[in-house]
């Protein structure tokens, strides 16, 4: 497997759904942050399950221990070890289902590839494994606002057919937190619930997009020709559990654009003193690089594979199986991705962060 | 900057549009395969430019040098250094706006990020550094096919409004091939064509949609957490020049669906000693690993930033400036950005082939 | 920092001397394989301090926690995690020269360049770092026994003055375990050991020499130019505290030779199947690459640099400063050396394991 | 194979001793850099054979051409892509040989493992490829003297029983090359140049020591607990030709030192503002960080291993073979090994000055 990622602000992460623990190393985080604990206890309580009635009621506690790397509060440029215990790790439930391959889940591939799987929970192809990125990225978060003044805000955009319009200068993970469905469009995210309430009733699951911005990014960012910032934001992104879809800026949908309503005009701002975009399609990147405009990414998340109608599939040993779920599962992750989408957007700038100190052009004065 | 891909199959590329010479080094490539150059240079060829009306007529020879690594034909195990002279290099035509921010383009950013810019035809930015990519996928197309007999065409699915419907199974390189648009429907590519040469009139630009497909990739292709076979290809697409948008699968579409329809049903294929998907929504990854069914991606582009009509900008040193391009440019991409996917697609997968070389578990035969 | 070394067998540490644990993250172990934890915890233990009069009576019990990627006794391809909580932390006594700067310590050089130091017993520099590396190291121990019968041992060859001429061939850890300074020479292990409770009595400390031997590794470990095995190994070995000096086979010996002499003559061994070398001056290593030979290795390590004779010193703010040191401190690290340069050694073979696996030729069969 | 190095000054290199060309990738050169070709031309010089009678007069002209990355002489950031082409590459007094595998040689390992081997001349296993790091390092030596001031200067410290005394202080490039052999003790030359000659009479072969220093090397180099800058130059040194054994500071001599002799004595140095040791026993490291002192290293290069006096060996299909050389080759490449120290020190000075740019602590000003 690969478990690690960035080069700079590399991130390590391990554990199983019901294992003994979960956590990450992060190696590369400069010295002399003030480390607030409580803040990434906050960003971990916003990953748990179990808030509201939408979301999977599994009684998580999610507490985190610092094992490493802080002193007196302070990083100390030794590597940070965060771990998270698993407290309310029941696999009984799916013993039942060990030899089954659930459709839509990992079971199949990481079986045939592995030969031997933890299959309790899903073991390490479980989503509980990004306890471990929203861990290290509430790290990176803090970085960032130290380093750059960044803020990373992600949104429920799109829930099946309901759709939201989002002002991305404004929103605020606050104004996302305001509603359990975290789409900070009251009417929508009314709207989204009453479909996700309807998909719990039918026994269905529902997909939908996240939507994400940074503020605050300065210009410099990403690194071409592979590494360009959307190249690594998609990785990031398409990482996550159940996402299958990536963009920046206009997406697909510029791809129905004319170049000359595509292109952002550029101008100088006297009081920014620097260059600036008038609108901004690109989404803040240019070249593969931030503009210093905002970056503005969306994901598609596919509808959760586990839903409660009656399933055709295969055991383990080849034989035909009908699966019928049942117990208690999320009929819809979106909620719950905003956070993963953010945990991946801070990771990757976290890391072109430290990237763009090692680039510092001669001849200029530094950044 | 990063010029390198991949951890195995390890791909670095070098050179500039107007300097002497683009290039790649290949790293990794097992020793052993016999190189047929020939097909290298029909894969570049490929992307050159000039091939039709609709493309720019810029007379790229683009020859193949190897400068490392064969052997009396075949591959020794050692770095693999191709390159390729630019030929055709006037720069002149740039020195005019040499000091402008082109809209859509890199010249701002890599002119504040990097302080000193080539700024001949776009230098290191210009598309022209996928000459690189195209020599080096070449060479893992040849890989790729001895090592697992697969095979990567990618078409244009959609042109502005114009969309087509391919079968994924049966479409070919020489079917893509037939049309100079790259659109393998005759019909819908008469109606991109037409679009095009409508945008050309105009003096206005196209942007659309590259549909991938990858047949034959054994179960077992890529890593989690973080190298899930999606996000790696994600990375490779969206490094891509243009590139706004990558998906897998039923992508930003299956975020409407429900998960008992999205869901793909499993069964055991006698014939095939293996077990198979009934539908393909997953698009041929199932928790970050091949499943053994056809790996399916689009990659959106917007539209060429280089249009004829006047644009609002400004000069490096942040004055105000209308840009009206002139001279030879292509108005729509697409048909050249089909060889540039099937490259990142190449590259990726040839990485996780050797990747998954090394990830054989205990205890079971050899794959 | 850098707290992670290897490719595929990818190894990351965390922890300091005084902190509440230090432990590894092995990543890329392939799944299958029966890990026994037993075992781990042996290799911790010979690495522990207090097993003799010789060697600082710091009561640590080192027990290993396995916080991910094993399940039912076996690895999965996840990333394991192993842990050491640190049990006897008392770092009072170093709050005393928590403003000094150690001669021949790291105080000097960590507090300059990150500003902020856990001073607690050296905190992440300290020697105790390496619990990790061993912990890792014995899985890469079991890895290696299965993919290639590989055995790796080494033993004390030098302490100050006195050195001992060792069997490559025949020695085993158990006869290196036999007396407490890890020499399997018996008259030289008591020569040794004379020395060191000298120049404990004279409150001073003593530096010598590891030898390493490594049987069984197969032709074909190494990557040139740059990954030579002998690099790799060099790299490993050098990153050990205290190390000075690195030498394969005849090494810094072998620069008085003459080539004539130096060579090592090839046969045919019809009994083995192989080309073998008659003598082993090249210490198992011919290009770079493992020639099926053993692999013969030397590490000088320096004298302990916590001596209880008074020297000249500065703290933090650059006063004059007399330290004198009390307390319980190694005269040698000799014998505690042993372990940690097999672990270096046996991550970079378990990290060649897999390398060779991917590097596979086309043309032959596999090996 | 693995021909990258540096993680953030990342140079890759490739060709064979008979193909087309040798040739270097650099990326991550920070942009601004005025390139002095010639300097790189002078550098290359240093390493070519035929300046004296003491070395093989092969006519290689080793003209470096920039392929990439440079305009208007300064760099843009993009990679540098430096190739030199072989132009006195007769392979035929190598067909003789091309099936025997010649002891010392890579002929047996390589053939082994890549199946496929390129026997003109060694192809990629000659001494001939470090034509290319030669380049690179030359680049590195511009950029870190604009850096930080840093020069580094290797000499022959000893040739077989000779050994000189340099004072690494005031040793100079110059002084270096005012004799042929490389020693800059008058008198150490002459008797080195001696045993050279009788070697050469003999029909036989020398080793010998490279030593090397680098002076202004800012403290904070080097990353542990992996890449302690001492683990990084003893990789980059072991992985030149024919390198045997690594030391820095007392190396294999301080094994037999008292701590308290040891141990380096700190004083605060009121002019230089700062910490300093007053001897420097530790060779510029503690804890793997360059402490501000010079960096004092030493390689070990076994004898030449074509030597003309019959040998013992096997063809490649396993019949015995005396082998009995002829034709033109150093009987002792220590003067050429110099520049190559040289090369393999700053490449890795190179990349941790980026390094330490990304490992900035907060809380303090930038260094």
């Amino acid at each position: 497997m690969s478990n690690s990622t960035g080069r700079l602000f590399r991130v390590t992460t391990f554990g199983e759904s019901h294992g003994p623990a979960l956590g990450c190393v992060i190696d590369g985080c400069p010295a002399g942050l003030v480390l607030d604990i409580d803040a990434v206890q906050a960003d971990l309580d916003r990953r748990r399950p179990g808030q509201s009635a939408l979301t999977t009621p599994r009684g998580e506690a999610d507490r985190v221990e610092v094992l490493s790397g802080l002193f007196e509060g302070r990083t100390t440029g030794a590597p940070l070890c965060l771990i998270v215990r698993n407290v309310d790790a029941d696999a009984s439930a799916y013993a039942r289902v060990s030899e089954v391959y659930r459709p839509g889940h990992a079971d199949w591939t990481w079986t045939e590839k592995y030969g031997h799987r933890d299959w309790r929970g899903g073991g390490r192809s479980s989503a509980r494994e990004t306890v471990a990125r929203v861990a290290a990225a509430a790290v990176a978060r803090q970085f960032l606002s130290l380093e750059a003044s960044i803020e990373v805000v992600a949104w429920v955009e799109q829930v099946a057919e309901v759709t939201a319009l989002i002002d991305e200068g404004t929103v605020t993970r606050a104004l996302v937190d305001a509603h359990p469905v975290r789409c900070p469009d009251p009417d929508a995210a009314a709207r989204m619930a009453a479909q996700i309430e309807a998909a719990k009733h039918a026994g269905d699951t529902l997909g939908g997009v996240v939507a994400c911005v940074a503020r605050g990014v300065p210009l410099g960012y990403g690194e071409p020709v592979f590494d360009k910032l959307q190249a690594d934001l998609a990785h990031a992104c398409m990482s996550l559990p159940a996402c299958k879809g990536f963009a920046i800026g206009s997406g697909f949908a510029g791809a129905r654009l004319r170049g000359s309503a595509h292109n952002d005009p550029l101008y100088f701002d006297a009081d920014a003193g620097r260059v600036r975009a008038s609108k901004n399609d690109a989404g803040g990147v240019l070249g593969g690089i931030s503009n210093g405009e905002r970056l503005v990414m969306r994901c598609a998340f596919k509808p959760v594979s586990t839903h409660f109608q009656p399933q055709q599939t295969v055991t383990r040993s080849g034989e035909v199986h009908t699966l019928t779920n049942s117990g208690r599962h999320d009929p819809c992750v979106l909620p719950r991705a905003a956070p993963l989408v953010e945990a991946a957007v801070l990771l990757t700038l976290a890391d072109h962060a430290l990237r763009l100190r090692a680039a510092r052009p001669f001849g200029r004065e530094r950044p």
